[in-house]
Protein backbone atom coordinates (compact mmCIF):
# COMPACT_ATOMS: atom_id res chain seq x y z
CA UNK A 1 0.00 0.00 0.00
CA UNK A 2 1.03 3.24 -0.84
CA UNK A 3 1.39 5.58 2.06
CA UNK A 4 1.03 9.30 0.91
CA UNK A 5 1.33 12.21 2.68
CA UNK A 6 -1.63 13.42 4.17
CA UNK A 7 -2.48 17.23 4.49
CA UNK A 8 -3.85 16.28 8.08
CA UNK A 9 -4.05 13.19 10.57
CA UNK A 10 -7.83 14.54 11.53
CA UNK A 11 -9.83 11.51 11.22
CA UNK A 12 -12.12 13.14 9.03
CA UNK A 13 -10.06 14.22 6.82
CA UNK A 14 -8.02 10.96 6.67
CA UNK A 15 -11.51 9.33 6.05
CA UNK A 16 -11.81 11.72 2.64
CA UNK A 17 -8.56 11.22 1.09
CA UNK A 18 -8.86 7.84 1.19
CA UNK A 19 -11.93 7.12 -0.15
CA UNK A 20 -14.46 10.25 -0.39
CA UNK A 21 -14.57 11.18 -3.87
CA UNK A 22 -17.79 10.73 -5.22
CA UNK A 23 -16.76 7.83 -7.50
CA UNK A 24 -14.48 5.83 -5.15
CA UNK A 25 -17.43 5.01 -2.97
CA UNK A 26 -19.68 4.29 -5.69
CA UNK A 27 -17.41 1.18 -6.44
CA UNK A 28 -17.41 0.39 -2.68
CA UNK A 29 -21.42 0.81 -3.29
CA UNK A 30 -21.14 -1.36 -6.14
CA UNK A 31 -19.56 -4.18 -4.51
CA UNK A 32 -21.26 -4.76 -1.53
CA UNK A 33 -24.95 -3.62 -2.70
CA UNK A 34 -24.89 -4.80 -5.98
CA UNK A 35 -22.50 -7.83 -6.08
CA UNK A 36 -20.04 -6.21 -8.83
CA UNK A 37 -16.44 -7.29 -9.06
CA UNK A 38 -15.44 -6.35 -12.52
CA UNK A 39 -14.43 -3.81 -14.59
CA UNK A 40 -16.88 -4.20 -17.23
CA UNK A 41 -19.65 -4.34 -14.09
CA UNK A 42 -19.03 -1.38 -12.78
CA UNK A 43 -18.66 0.38 -16.57
CA UNK A 44 -22.69 -0.13 -16.32
CA UNK A 45 -23.69 1.81 -13.39
CA UNK A 46 -26.57 4.24 -13.95
CA UNK A 47 -24.29 7.01 -12.70
CA UNK A 48 -22.03 6.79 -15.93
CA UNK A 49 -18.65 6.20 -14.96
CA UNK A 50 -16.01 7.25 -17.88
CA UNK A 51 -14.02 4.50 -18.47
CA UNK A 52 -10.36 6.78 -17.40
CA UNK A 53 -12.11 7.81 -14.16
CA UNK A 54 -13.27 4.08 -12.86
CA UNK A 55 -9.05 3.15 -13.94
CA UNK A 56 -7.86 5.36 -11.73
CA UNK A 57 -10.38 4.62 -8.88
CA UNK A 58 -10.08 1.42 -9.11
CA UNK A 59 -5.56 1.94 -8.71
CA UNK A 60 -6.66 4.50 -5.90
CA UNK A 61 -8.78 2.24 -3.36
CA UNK A 62 -6.02 -0.78 -4.40
CA UNK A 63 -3.60 1.44 -3.11
CA UNK A 64 -5.48 2.92 0.17
CA UNK A 65 -5.50 -1.57 0.81
CA UNK A 66 -9.61 -0.78 0.41
CA UNK A 67 -9.79 -3.28 -2.46
CA UNK A 68 -7.78 -6.21 -3.46
CA UNK A 69 -7.30 -7.46 -6.37
CA UNK A 70 -7.78 -11.10 -7.82
CA UNK A 71 -7.74 -13.14 -10.61
CA UNK A 72 -11.01 -14.37 -12.14
CA UNK A 73 -11.27 -17.98 -11.75
CA UNK A 74 -13.35 -17.82 -14.96
CA UNK A 75 -11.45 -15.26 -17.29
CA UNK A 76 -8.11 -14.89 -16.05
CA UNK A 77 -8.04 -11.10 -18.27
CA UNK A 78 -10.90 -9.84 -16.35
CA UNK A 79 -9.75 -9.12 -12.70
CA UNK A 80 -11.97 -9.19 -9.88
CA UNK A 81 -11.84 -6.66 -6.96
CA UNK A 82 -12.98 -7.33 -3.64
CA UNK A 83 -13.25 -5.54 -0.34
CA UNK A 84 -10.13 -5.60 1.88
CA UNK A 85 -11.39 -5.84 5.57
CA UNK A 86 -10.81 -2.12 5.69
CA UNK A 87 -12.96 -1.96 2.96
CA UNK A 88 -15.70 -3.67 4.52
CA UNK A 89 -15.07 -1.80 7.45
CA UNK A 90 -16.73 1.30 5.69
CA UNK A 91 -20.21 -0.47 5.89
CA UNK A 92 -21.75 1.22 8.80
CA UNK A 93 -20.62 4.63 8.18
CA UNK A 94 -22.01 3.83 4.59
CA UNK A 95 -25.31 2.61 6.40
CA UNK A 96 -25.10 5.60 7.85
CA UNK A 97 -25.01 7.58 4.29
CA UNK A 98 -28.16 5.60 4.00
CA UNK A 99 -30.09 6.93 7.31
CA UNK A 100 -29.43 10.56 6.09
CA UNK A 101 -30.70 10.20 2.36
CA UNK A 102 -34.06 8.07 3.01
CA UNK A 103 -34.78 11.02 5.31
CA UNK A 104 -33.51 13.63 3.17
CA UNK A 105 -34.56 12.44 -0.64
CA UNK A 106 -37.98 12.50 -1.15
CA UNK A 107 -37.09 9.95 -4.11
CA UNK A 108 -35.29 7.62 -2.20
CA UNK A 109 -33.94 3.90 -3.38
CA UNK A 110 -33.88 3.65 0.12
CA UNK A 111 -37.98 3.84 0.67
CA UNK A 112 -37.74 0.32 -1.25
CA UNK A 113 -35.57 -1.07 1.56
CA UNK A 114 -37.51 -0.37 4.25
CA UNK A 115 -36.36 -3.13 6.27
CA UNK A 116 -32.88 -2.75 6.41
CA UNK A 117 -33.36 0.65 6.45
CA UNK A 118 -35.44 -0.14 10.08
CA UNK A 119 -32.46 -2.48 11.01
CA UNK A 120 -30.00 0.11 10.88
CA UNK A 121 -32.12 2.62 12.74
CA UNK A 122 -32.03 -0.20 15.26
CA UNK A 123 -28.59 -0.79 15.65
CA UNK A 124 -26.08 -0.20 12.64
CA UNK A 125 -23.27 -2.27 14.71
CA UNK A 126 -25.03 -5.33 14.52
CA UNK A 127 -26.70 -5.27 11.23
CA UNK A 128 -23.58 -4.14 9.78
CA UNK A 129 -21.44 -6.99 11.11
CA UNK A 130 -24.18 -9.39 9.99
CA UNK A 131 -23.60 -7.98 6.48
CA UNK A 132 -19.79 -8.15 7.13
CA UNK A 133 -19.80 -11.59 7.45
CA UNK A 134 -21.95 -12.26 4.19
CA UNK A 135 -19.69 -10.34 2.23
CA UNK A 136 -17.34 -11.99 3.14
CA UNK A 137 -18.26 -15.02 1.94
CA UNK A 138 -19.05 -14.20 -1.24
CA UNK A 139 -22.71 -14.22 -0.43
CA UNK A 140 -24.97 -11.12 -1.64
CA UNK A 141 -26.38 -9.09 1.56
CA UNK A 142 -30.18 -9.27 -0.07
CA UNK A 143 -32.47 -10.76 -0.51
CA UNK A 144 -33.75 -11.24 3.07
CA UNK A 145 -33.49 -7.23 3.65
CA UNK A 146 -35.66 -6.51 0.98
CA UNK A 147 -39.45 -6.04 1.51
CA UNK B 1 -32.79 25.27 -1.88
CA UNK B 2 -32.21 24.38 -5.62
CA UNK B 3 -33.32 20.94 -6.49
CA UNK B 4 -30.59 19.75 -9.09
CA UNK B 5 -31.26 16.78 -11.06
CA UNK B 6 -29.69 13.59 -9.48
CA UNK B 7 -27.67 11.16 -11.31
CA UNK B 8 -29.58 8.68 -9.50
CA UNK B 9 -31.86 8.39 -6.19
CA UNK B 10 -29.42 5.23 -4.96
CA UNK B 11 -28.91 6.52 -1.13
CA UNK B 12 -25.66 6.34 -1.35
CA UNK B 13 -25.36 8.58 -4.27
CA UNK B 14 -27.55 11.28 -3.51
CA UNK B 15 -25.23 11.09 -0.16
CA UNK B 16 -22.09 11.41 -2.59
CA UNK B 17 -23.81 14.08 -4.45
CA UNK B 18 -25.07 16.51 -1.90
CA UNK B 19 -22.09 16.61 0.99
CA UNK B 20 -19.29 14.83 -0.29
CA UNK B 21 -16.47 16.36 -1.70
CA UNK B 22 -13.77 16.60 0.24
CA UNK B 23 -13.92 20.46 0.99
CA UNK B 24 -17.09 20.30 1.88
CA UNK B 25 -17.12 17.88 5.08
CA UNK B 26 -14.40 19.95 5.78
CA UNK B 27 -16.48 22.67 5.87
CA UNK B 28 -19.00 20.59 8.08
CA UNK B 29 -16.50 19.11 10.21
CA UNK B 30 -14.73 22.85 11.10
CA UNK B 31 -18.44 23.47 12.42
CA UNK B 32 -18.78 20.74 14.54
CA UNK B 33 -15.39 20.23 15.94
CA UNK B 34 -13.88 23.49 16.05
CA UNK B 35 -16.64 25.69 16.65
CA UNK B 36 -16.06 27.80 13.39
CA UNK B 37 -18.62 30.14 11.59
CA UNK B 38 -17.14 32.67 9.53
CA UNK B 39 -15.68 32.36 5.95
CA UNK B 40 -12.17 33.64 7.40
CA UNK B 41 -11.92 30.74 10.40
CA UNK B 42 -12.79 28.35 7.56
CA UNK B 43 -9.93 29.66 5.40
CA UNK B 44 -7.11 28.90 8.19
CA UNK B 45 -7.80 25.39 8.45
CA UNK B 46 -4.01 23.74 8.32
CA UNK B 47 -5.64 21.38 5.01
CA UNK B 48 -5.39 24.82 2.99
CA UNK B 49 -8.88 25.93 1.38
CA UNK B 50 -8.04 28.02 -1.45
CA UNK B 51 -10.70 30.86 -1.32
CA UNK B 52 -12.74 29.93 -4.51
CA UNK B 53 -13.03 26.33 -3.77
CA UNK B 54 -14.10 27.52 -0.01
CA UNK B 55 -16.86 29.80 -1.46
CA UNK B 56 -17.60 27.74 -3.67
CA UNK B 57 -18.78 24.84 -1.57
CA UNK B 58 -19.93 27.02 0.74
CA UNK B 59 -22.68 28.30 -1.56
CA UNK B 60 -23.45 24.59 -2.58
CA UNK B 61 -24.08 23.63 1.43
CA UNK B 62 -26.38 26.60 1.49
CA UNK B 63 -28.36 25.41 -1.63
CA UNK B 64 -28.34 21.81 -0.02
CA UNK B 65 -29.94 22.86 2.80
CA UNK B 66 -27.14 21.51 4.83
CA UNK B 67 -25.73 25.41 5.62
CA UNK B 68 -27.69 28.25 7.11
CA UNK B 69 -26.31 32.13 6.48
CA UNK B 70 -27.02 34.09 9.57
CA UNK B 71 -26.17 37.61 9.83
CA UNK B 72 -23.07 38.22 12.34
CA UNK B 73 -24.40 39.78 15.44
CA UNK B 74 -20.96 41.64 16.06
CA UNK B 75 -19.95 42.35 13.06
CA UNK B 76 -22.90 42.70 9.69
CA UNK B 77 -20.21 42.38 7.64
CA UNK B 78 -19.34 38.83 8.20
CA UNK B 79 -21.70 35.80 7.19
CA UNK B 80 -22.20 33.31 9.80
CA UNK B 81 -22.50 29.36 8.71
CA UNK B 82 -24.56 27.34 10.89
CA UNK B 83 -25.90 23.63 10.53
CA UNK B 84 -29.46 23.32 9.49
CA UNK B 85 -31.01 20.04 11.17
CA UNK B 86 -29.88 18.34 7.85
CA UNK B 87 -26.26 19.16 8.53
CA UNK B 88 -26.79 18.21 11.84
CA UNK B 89 -27.59 14.99 10.80
CA UNK B 90 -24.90 14.03 9.35
CA UNK B 91 -23.00 13.64 12.64
CA UNK B 92 -23.13 9.99 12.99
CA UNK B 93 -22.00 9.27 9.89
CA UNK B 94 -19.21 11.75 10.57
CA UNK B 95 -18.55 9.76 13.53
CA UNK B 96 -18.15 6.73 12.05
CA UNK B 97 -15.41 8.04 9.57
CA UNK B 98 -13.79 9.01 13.18
CA UNK B 99 -14.40 5.40 14.33
CA UNK B 100 -12.50 4.02 10.59
CA UNK B 101 -9.96 6.33 10.54
CA UNK B 102 -8.87 5.68 14.31
CA UNK B 103 -8.65 2.35 13.30
CA UNK B 104 -7.01 2.74 10.01
CA UNK B 105 -4.04 5.74 10.78
CA UNK B 106 -1.24 5.04 12.72
CA UNK B 107 -1.02 8.74 13.25
CA UNK B 108 -4.77 9.82 13.45
CA UNK B 109 -5.69 12.44 15.67
CA UNK B 110 -8.51 10.37 16.73
CA UNK B 111 -5.99 8.59 19.36
CA UNK B 112 -5.95 11.77 21.56
CA UNK B 113 -9.58 11.55 22.15
CA UNK B 114 -10.24 8.18 23.07
CA UNK B 115 -13.25 8.65 25.52
CA UNK B 116 -15.19 10.09 22.83
CA UNK B 117 -13.96 7.43 20.12
CA UNK B 118 -15.06 4.47 22.81
CA UNK B 119 -18.67 6.08 23.22
CA UNK B 120 -19.21 6.64 18.91
CA UNK B 121 -18.32 2.76 19.45
CA UNK B 122 -20.86 2.21 22.05
CA UNK B 123 -23.71 3.94 20.97
CA UNK B 124 -23.02 6.20 18.29
CA UNK B 125 -26.61 6.98 18.17
CA UNK B 126 -26.88 8.12 22.10
CA UNK B 127 -23.40 10.50 21.73
CA UNK B 128 -24.27 11.74 18.58
CA UNK B 129 -27.88 13.14 19.67
CA UNK B 130 -26.44 14.36 22.70
CA UNK B 131 -23.67 16.36 20.57
CA UNK B 132 -26.26 17.72 18.14
CA UNK B 133 -28.01 18.91 21.11
CA UNK B 134 -24.85 21.03 22.21
CA UNK B 135 -24.18 22.21 18.94
CA UNK B 136 -28.32 23.12 18.15
CA UNK B 137 -27.46 25.17 21.29
CA UNK B 138 -24.16 27.04 20.21
CA UNK B 139 -22.31 24.24 22.59
CA UNK B 140 -18.78 23.26 21.71
CA UNK B 141 -18.75 19.18 21.91
CA UNK B 142 -15.49 19.57 23.81
CA UNK B 143 -13.83 19.81 26.37
CA UNK B 144 -16.06 16.97 28.02
CA UNK B 145 -15.17 14.20 25.62
CA UNK B 146 -11.52 15.23 25.54
CA UNK B 147 -9.33 13.10 27.34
Amino acid sequence: MKRKRLRSHCPINFGLESFADKWSLLIVRDIIFRGKTTYGEFLKSEEGFATNILATRLTHLEEEGILEKRVNPDDARKNQYWLSEKGLDLVPMLFEMILWSSKYDPKSEARRITKLVEQIRKDNRKISHKIMERLRKGLPIFPEYLD
